[in-house]
């Protein structure tokens, strides 16, 4: 009860103040969290401090824990801050790899943990292909396919976005090969018997594209797929599926149009070239799979124009278009899925999504539904009570105007890394800063990597938990919770990190 | 606190009792559920009923719905009882395809998901990988490392069984890697330049063997060593990878001693002929993986001889051995793992584990933990709610000592079952009647595919929801709950169903 009274004070604070990007006082008022601390506080001499690197350490006796940042204490975590077991309260930018989206210990999620749907969901598991719960299409359509985009109205759950990758990967072969029958079920003995030893035709000598320094995720499909790091991809067996260069664009994208637009041209010939020789080569291009903008690989933005001839080029050669919003969607970006950005004249033809959703899977249209039943299937096919998360994130995001909110703080944000690339702290330190007009999405290169991961460690002495990407950039993926008030912090920190190098 | 009350009940209503199988009138009286229906109920016409169906066609609007049984209703649903949107209540001897450990709405089920700790957990969802909470450790030593196979104390968390079994391809493959290397982490430079294009010797022409009419998964390492069903794989690209014969057994196994040992060395000599050939080829088998139970594709049974052979088969060349434990673990066999029952000389290299654990993943021991972190990754890696699930799932199964019972019960179901097949109405229906020894993990053979979907259809329409698996056959897979009470319905219900075939 205290918390959902608490829910309703948060919401009635957002709803009562109108947003206005020329009112920086107004806005710095707004938030989501009454008892949200004012400031980060570090409180042991390094982070980790001692607490967290005994914890992480006894875990280190049945799992790897070299990866560990800190351990961290969830119950109490709070809106943007991190609370690890040291009792040190961090501004949290990363936000569990991109995948937090309105805070910890939201009181409109508690709430749902709460409530008796979510509990029964929660230890009463179906096989949801066949044997779906009763709430399952309600839970949908005031959910998950509200945030549908225009025209593709099926959905497709999974458990993880590697899943749902693959998953759409699937439908997408599946569809491909159907259009190559007269009839979609018009399967020869040839194709059946030739699938159960792994061969053609059955098993078809079919690809999906994807583009350099692309991360997809690390199943043995997605792995596949995956160009950012040796280290995710040495030693495992992957599918001779082939990459075209992602555009190497120069920042901000609007003031280098002309190289950008080489580059891009450049790219795209690529794409063409390789669906055009593997088509000869009589082993097609089935789909392509892209990142709105590439992330774990090193942010790396293109341009509108891009995304829009790289569509026609699929469409002109029939190959799949597979956007993958696993990190992009769920408004980050300033719009709620950043392919909104490109102002597509028609749909791609799968959209894939989780980390912030919670939920996991993709939408498509109808045309990519199987003919058949059980193509597509497994024993849990998504999670109920993530699709419940998911209703109650889109719900909070849309009441409260998150992904407008989320466009204007990323515009200040930008704005503030931009000045501070021009003065003493950070001159040949924030480099190729981007993400101008992608909301809180923005990374800038460190002068070298070993300078990246001194900018990390120095944040997070200082009370800001920031990630990295690619050889030598910082990644920002606050949640959609993060306001002004916090983008001050984080640049007043990291000025004097940049300061101390 | 009224449903605390009750699992108070029940759990004191178990110990109360002394298991004796010798004692039936005292095992009937065992339920851990005081509020059980007595029997099933069906009051439509037939099953699905109008309101399921109307709901199925509702979720086609948006997805797949050709392949729903029935629409259930969880809030209602308890024990072994599923109750549907039509008010039907029936006796779920299928349980979610196996995924169902003990029952709907256990008391103590409903108690996690009550507590703080739970709530937090599921709002909260870390990147286990660099910010694990604080009762990551505690959590597994009080639960899921209770049940850790002996010599496998690691636990790698995944969210799926296919993803269990793909993460522990991925660390054989590296660990077989490591092992021919002098450094494990001495990669050439041609190693990493050519793992960026999926080529050799980065990306390594290195396989898993499965076995024929093998499930292992639906992704695209798992799907390549599925050889179930054409449906599965069809138009799905896969990895040439190998598949042995799985041994062609006669069941009783111990009635076909000499039948079934020629069988087993035919299976066992073509796996040792693939693993040299494809070394002398340079394409080295670098694990095997096998389910303890060929589930999906048709319940086939090996003897325990067979297992130890293969193991002294894989050690001899070098093979990793992975048990895919995903529908067989947690006690349905009357062990807690299926593997138990074959008496090794020492563990396999990876067992795996999903459905009615709730959580997945797979224990390994510390010699396949990769010798940097990050190789073996992703963003959850795991979810701590289902691994509080499975800490009370394992908990409740030994307080309450449900393998034993599950064993004991398994024995009456197959006696019942045998019984059946001598008399009028299973003769010729009840064929090769496997699972003896094998606890609830039950199969038999129907005449014909269509007399197998006719008896599944039979059974619904008289209260019990069964499932089939491979071209004929009708698998039980109750939960652990499932007591001489319901197998003695099961037994009524089939002896009708048959009868009216």
């Amino acid at each position: 009860m205290a918390l959902r009274r608490e829910l309703k004070r948060a919401t009635c604070a957002v709803t009562r103040q109108a947003l206005s990007p020329h009112s920086s006082r107004r806005y710095a008022a707004l938030a989501s969290f009454p008892n949200e601390p004012t400031a980060p506080s570090v409180i042991t001499s390094t982070v980790p401090g001692p607490v967290s690197i005994e914890a992480s350490e006894s875990i280190g006796s049945f799992q790897e824990n070299r990866s560990h940042v800190l351990v961290g204490d969830y119950s109490k975590s709070i809106g943007n801050y991190l609370v690890d077991v040291d009792g040190n309260v961090l501004l949290d930018v990363y936000a569990q790899i991109a995948s937090n989206a309105i805070g910890y210990n939201h009181p409109a999620l508690i709430d749902l943990a709460r409530s008796d749907e979510f509990i029964t969901a929660a230890m009463n598991r179906p096989a949801l292909g066949n044997f779906p719960p009763k709430i399952w299409k309600d839970l949908h359509t005031t959910g998950l396919l509200k945030v549908a985009p225009e025209g593709l109205s099926n959905l497709f759950t999974m458990m993880c976005g590697s899943c749902a990758n693959e998953g759409a990967m699937k439908a997408a072969f599946i569809a491909y090969r159907a259009r190559e029958r007269k009839d979609a079920l018009a399967f020869t003995s040839e194709d059946l018997s030739s699938c159960m030893k792994n061969a053609a035709p059955g098993s078809p000598d079919l690809s999906v594209m994807s583009f350099t320094s692309a991360f997809h995720g690390r199943l043995f499909g997605s792995l596949s797929l995956t160009r950012s790091k040796p280290i995710h991809k040495l030693d495992i067996p992957a599918f001779d599926w082939p990459a075209a260069t992602f555009p190497k664009n120069q920042y901000p994208l609007d003031e280098h149009g002309e190289e950008n637009a080489k580059a891009e041209a450049a790219s795209l010939a690529e794409v063409e070239s390789i669906i055009t020789t593997r088509k000869q080569e009589g082993r097609p291009v089935a789909a392509l799979i892209v990142e709105p903008i590439q992330s774990e690989g090193g942010d790396h933005h293109a341009t509108p124009d891009f995304f829009r001839k790289l569509q026609t080029v699929l469409k002109k050669h029939g190959v799949f278009f597979i956007v993958d919003e696993v990190q992009t969607g769920f408004g980050a970006t300033g719009k709620f899925w950043a392919y909104e950005h490109w102002d597509l004249p028609s749909p791609p033809d799968f959209l894939c999504f989780s980390k912030k959703a919670q939920a996991a899977g993709f939408f498509h249209s109808i045309d990519t539904r199987a003919a058949a039943p059980y193509r597509n299937f497994n024993t849990w096919m998504g999670d109920p009570i993530r699709s419940m998360q998911a209703r109650t994130l889109i719900n909070v995001i849309q009441e409260n105007d998150l992904v407008s909110k989320t466009a204007q703080v990323g515009q200040i944000l930008y704005d503030g890394l931009n000045g501070l690339s021009q003065i003493s702290a950070g001159k040949g330190k924030i480099n190729s800063l981007r993400g101008k007009g992608a909301g809180t999405f923005i990374a800038f290169d460190a002068a070298s990597p070993a300078q990246r991961d001194g900018i990390i460690k120095g944040l997070k002495q200082r009370g800001v938990n920031a990630g990295g990407c690619g050889e030598m950039a910082v990644r920002l993926r606050p949640m959609l919770v993060f306001d002004r008030t916090h983008a001050d912090i984080f640049l007043g920190t990291l000025e004097d990190t940049l300061k101390s190098l």
